[in-house]
């Protein structure tokens, strides 16, 4: 890439404090989405992570995010929980549902903890991947803000891209880790197009009469994406149907589902619900069992025969914990658009701009 | 369709319960695997109900259908179990699990049930169904007794069609109801497209080189399918990674996952698992405000506008609901190759054939 400079990890974590201090959010806030945020860049899911700031501070000063929101848990049996996030950002009320899922998991088997009332939450394999890091396996759901997928037969987007994330560890290996968007490609692919002035496969995006489109600019402004599967021939309607799981589990369940169709412009304002679960696998296998036969089944994949031998089959999560790795080593590549509009934030902010 | 004819439900289901009779089965594992065909033949998915009579015949003479399972409870928290199939057919442990994981939703929240030690055991929507019958969001996976997805970057195939279904009640309209392979398509399309020689479409399979088939036999007979997505480029790894999921979920946490890579084909014989989830969304939202806003969220999709007005924007499930409505009232179709099959079952097993 063009135009790109190393931003090591910590100077983006101070960076990302400092504009925070400045928006008057708790330390415990700050502290939780800042290691979101630096984590998901360091593992390669740039749209995710800085790349959200200038987002989250335009929705700040339209009132959509709350600096000092008062999180709270409003429903609580031993195996669900309801939270409410009072217009957080999506990270705290996040960190603290799936830590609320596995403690559950880990007193009676599986846990399921919902969010009401939030904002945009980053990568949910953040979430997913934390469960694992304490022993359980975890999923995590969210709703989007704003309608990007055409369902199949459909002309106009009605459902978000809502991404399901998976993961479950292994002994050895590191965890399987599972995070898609439910649409064919995420809408930061038809934005590189664009930017590129390339075209898109057919399959990716609709125009608005519902035929393919194939021309990056005009499919990124017009929002409208194939479901996963891309038509009907090749399953769209199971892409179609897995984010309309993903939207009865955060909305409906949740209670976020408070806007009919007809004003789902305003739901970009609002109302975004997640999903989390967790399950401790030693109450259904103890000792170790499912851990160890996770790296057996981790190691039979990776052992499939490729198509071709220089690009072998990889398992789910495998990128992003190399991509951690060098990016610790060597720092996160920023692009400079995303750095001058860094810049802009902290100035609006009144936050020192530290990648000067 | 040529050569079918219409069979009505009773007359079905007086043919399997005089073959299950002379198999000796249990009666009330007769009548809920009964129960399941029927109603699978009913909705529409052939694949799945009668059609699989000539295949428990088959793995019953094989040994590994036993006739008079033992299946237990074999571990058990407040909001998890598992039960051992004792290599039943897969129906009655799915039920067992599915009633268990409602009554435990019902208690605590949330409950998973996992089965291992089971065999096919037809369609994974009649159980995420069965759950809206009874209050609760259901969700319903297995693993596959043979290999059929190549992974992404693959070429041989080495995870089964991994089936997730996912249903949720509403208060007016049927209840959402999404049963989809992880596969592109599931191999009776392959079987379809071989019967009528017709080519099938790139992106649904691969030849023994990893490159795409569109022969339809030759397609049928290499059982290479792909993981929903198609390829790498419009997200097969999406699929691939869902069906991996599935295998964890349904293999590797409830102790099936006992044979290695290189003894694939052994798996055929035994170690099918399965999961069952269940949500009691009265716990998270109280008086069935879920199932309105369920109501609200089908009514909204139904309403999007469509690409051809003669070919409406649909609903998981809809389908299914129209077609028990029909072949309750018509029959259902069964193809004459099939009656024919069922005749030599039940001559085989001593049982009256009631189609003749």
């Amino acid at each position: 890439m063009a135009n790109v400079r190393l931003i090591p990890a910590d100077l983006l974590r101070r960076q990302l404090i400092a504009v925070f201090e400045t928006w008057g959010m708790l330390p415990e806030h700050i502290a939780t989405t800042v290691e979101v945020m630096v984590t998901t860049d360091l593992s390669g899911v740039d749209s995710h992570g800085l790349g959200m700031l200038p987002a989250y501070h335009l929705r700040r000063s339209q009132g959509i995010v709350k600096d000092k929101p008062d999180i709270r848990i409003v429903r609580e049996k031993p195996a669900v929980a309801l939270i409410d996030a009072d217009r957080s950002l999506g990270h705290p009320p996040s960190v603290m549902a799936m830590q609320l899922a596995v403690k559950k998991a880990k007193a009676v088997g599986v846990a399921v903890v919902g969010v009401r009332n939030s904002n945009h939450f980053g990568a949910a394999g953040y979430y997913s991947r934390m469960a694992t890091g304490l022993g359980a396996i975890g999923m995590a759901m969210t709703n989007a803000p704003g309608p990007a997928m055409v369902p199949t037969f459909g002309r106009e987007a009605v459902l978000g891209t809502n991404p399901i994330a998976f993961a479950a560890p292994a002994t050895t290996n590191p965890p399987f880790a599972l995070d898609m968007a439910t649409t064919t490609v995420a809408v930061g692919k038809l934005n590189i197009a664009r930017r590129l002035g390339k075209a898109i496969p057919e399959g990716w995006a609709f125009n608005d009469s519902g035929a393919p489109e194939t021309d990056g600019a005009a499919a990124y402004a017009a929002r409208r994406l194939t479901p996963l599967g891309g038509d009907r021939e090749r399953g769209s309607h199971k892409g179609y149907g897995l984010a309309t799981m993903v939207e009865i589990l955060c909305a409906v369940l949740t209670g976020s589902w408070s806007d009919g169709p007809e004003t789902a412009g305003q739901r970009t304002k609002h109302n975004v619900g997640h999903f989390f679960l967790a399950i401790d696998p030693a109450l259904v296998r103890p000792d170790g069992e499912f851990q160890d036969d996770m790296d057996r089944m981790i190691d039979m994949l990776h052992a499939t025969p490729a198509a071709d031998p220089a690009n072998p089959v990889q398992v789910a999560g495998d990128a992003e914990v190399r991509m951690t790795a060098y990016r610790t080593e060597h720092g996160i590549p920023v692009a400079e658009t995303l750095i001058e509009e860094t810049r802009r934030v902290a100035e609006e902010s009144g936050a020192p701009f530290l990648f000067g």
